[in-house]
């Protein structure tokens, strides 16, 4: 299958480009590496030392017999993007490049434009290029959970059957996002669905949960392949921020209680999610939507956990409760369904004692790479432009800490 | 009460301008004029010819003594925006600056991409130079009925209580809109949704039918307050498109079956129900969802009317079922509910055959302005790319009748 991973240069993407051409496709990367210019405006880095996407793809092809090509570029340049769908013709186009940080989509009015002006209307280029060009072509979108916030009934898979004053209709589930990045997804979602039922494109809106872990069988081959591990305050995710926090000797950062509920997922099925979805593609005209997460936790379990493998490990790790960045609900009913994955084989990596403790051993082994004043950040979802002039974040120790998670 | 009418240069603008400065509240149009520049894009004009903006006010000062201030300006352009925020601390905003056009969305990628970027960016940038500037402000936003689609159920207003496997909540009522000018809408009332509950602000979103008619009682008092009456097949709302058809002896174009069933409002009525809005505010932080619409038709049944009252004033009128080009049902249940302006004190303006007489007399008056070719436009909802070289459409003789409505 001929597939190109939009995005393919990124935490979730760079271990999906390898899982998928290990899997025999024919993958080409396309990245406009903004994410790698992003961590030198917050004068961020990866905890894990990353190589460029040349070297990466070039170790690939030495590690695996397998060449992946790339494509630099952005989706907001129309000519590039047609361009491309026109010369690959690919079976499925598989869309991360998105800006996928919540806190770093409420800075400011700048960075709420950015993020809803890039991921909205990248992702409307891409439904016109496959649209006129492609248009038996397989959109695999990665969505968010968080596009349906923590509504007090059970969560669907995008669509909930309504019996309203004695009549019935089965429509998109209501969304409740929480930030300008989550509500993009919302935006997307809603394009997509439009576009699969006018056009007679097909497609799958993966609504991923909070991704934890690093490396992946793939990109532990070599250093040259090692995946991004991100642990600040502005795309650091929660499990793997609060595993950092531990290895430095830092309070784990609880925003409020902690009563926070969401949907979590390793790495290594998010891979393995992608790649079921595209190859299961729907009929032509069909929008589906599967749930992408494996547990729920809330943020109060996650710190609990850590501090106990940590322990373990000899590590003294204490909890402390902060305000809550964020506008949300801190105790909540929270019931996600999430059996489309399942029913097509997905047979999920649980997040258990030793997946913490190989973070903890990573995070300890990078911890020299650790920057301290990036874990925390200004960004407050109240704030009134006051996070403005921090947009250039380096090296600011802030009040608040940012951010249930990245996503 | 100091208002702020965003696009207050249009169709709808203009008389509510008119409309809140005659009941006395001191107003203030912010237009960019990209309306009479899309005039000039399409070969398209008004069928009442109207004065320039300058003119218009000045002339309201002439006839009725009261100014209306001007700032001539884009949503787009944020210096400009938050000075005005700034300058007149605005007790209330009524926003109607956005591309309102179906078929326009539905040209091609540039349109599509416009409107969103437009109508999405635009009011994101209003949402923080309120949050930042004006936080007490009520935003009074102009949405569409045409953000539901037609479900299967009753339509609510904005939320919907849910009872789901034993659970109960009240979630924003799904959405299903039909074109990339809708969705815009729907992308903005889930970032206004999110600016009132993370920020406090507060906010209306008027869910407006398609509106009908040209005059009221102020831009009837001199010809240089005369509203703007669009006929062309991109602008035309689709009983204003009728009767200009039936003035000039051409067949009423019917898209497919005519059973579309939409909400409708005379234009009289959307000045009044501006007003019952702003001058009813929510409470801080709340987000609440008008349905501004009246009575509901079919087009089939306004195209019966205009042939009706046609016949009374002896134009020979028929009916031409042509192919439908948008996507859509043309047989389907629509029962929406609209009793929250009524309860405010709204006396609608029904639809009769004076009504109907009115704007086939206005059209009579006017038909030696109208240009039969456009009327008809190429643009279809499942086009592909052929719509590109008809952007600037003057002149072309279509095959294909776009729109129910302009909106």
């Amino acid at each position: 299958m001929r597939v190109l991973v939009l995005g393919g240069d990124g935490y979730c993407g760079w271990p999906t480009a390898l899982h998928l051409s290990a899997a025999g496709h024919d993958v080409t990367i396309v990245d406009s590496l903004c994410r790698r210019a992003i961590d030198g405006e917050l004068g961020t880095q990866s905890l894990v030392p990353i190589a460029t996407l040349d070297e990466r793809v070039h170790r690939w092809e030495w590690a695996n017999g397998r060449q992946i090509a790339v494509e630099p570029g952005d989706l907001l340049d129309w000519p590039f993007l047609s361009g491309v769908i026109a010369r690959h013709r690919p079976d499925a186009v598989v869309h991360f490049a998105e800006q996928r940080s919540a806190p770093y989509s409420m800075i400011d009015r700048e960075h709420a434009v950015y993020t809803q002006h890039n991921n909205v209307i990248g992702t409307l280029n891409l439904l016109f290029a496959l649209h006129e060009l492609a248009p038996d072509c397989h959109l695999v979108k990665l969505g968010t959970m968080g596009e349906y916030g923590t509504p007090n009934i059970d969560i669907e898979e995008g669509f909930i059957e309504i019996e309203h004053r004695g009549r019935h209709d089965r429509l998109p589930y209501p969304k409740q996002p929480g930030s300008f990045y989550h509500l993009s997804k919302v935006h997307d979602s809603h394009n997509i669905l439009f576009a699969c039922r006018t056009w007679g494109l097909r497609a799958t809106d993966l609504n991923q949960g909070v991704v934890y872990g690093a490396a992946t069988p793939h990109t532990a081959l070599h250093p040259d392949l090692a995946n991004r591990f991100d642990y600040d305050g502005i795309f650091g995710t929660v499990l793997n921020r609060f595993c950092v926090e531990a290895a430095i000797g830092h309070p784990l950062t609880v925003h409020g209680q902690g009563g926070q509920t969401r949907g979590f997922i390793d790495i290594r099925d998010t891979v393995r999610c992608v790649q079921l979805a595209a190859e299961h593609p729907p009929q032509r005209g069909e929008y589906r939507v599967f749930n992408q997460f494996t547990e729920q936790f809330s943020v109060l379990d996650l710190a609990r956990l850590v501090c106990s493998v940590g322990g373990d490990l000899g590590l003294a790790v204490e909890l402390q409760h902060i305000a809550n960045p964020r506008t949300e609900a801190e105790q909540h009913y929270y019931n996600a369904r999430n059996t489309s994955l399942l029913s097509l084989g997905l047979e999920p990596h649980l997040l258990g004692r030793e997946t913490t403790a190989e973070l903890l051993r990573l995070a300890l082994e990078y911890r020299q790479r650790v920057r301290p004043d990036v874990i925390r950040t200004h960004v407050r979802w109240q704030g009134r432009g006051m996070a403005t002039k921090l947009a250039t974040a380096a090296g600011i120790a802030g009040e608040v800490q940012a951010g249930v998670n990245g996503d």
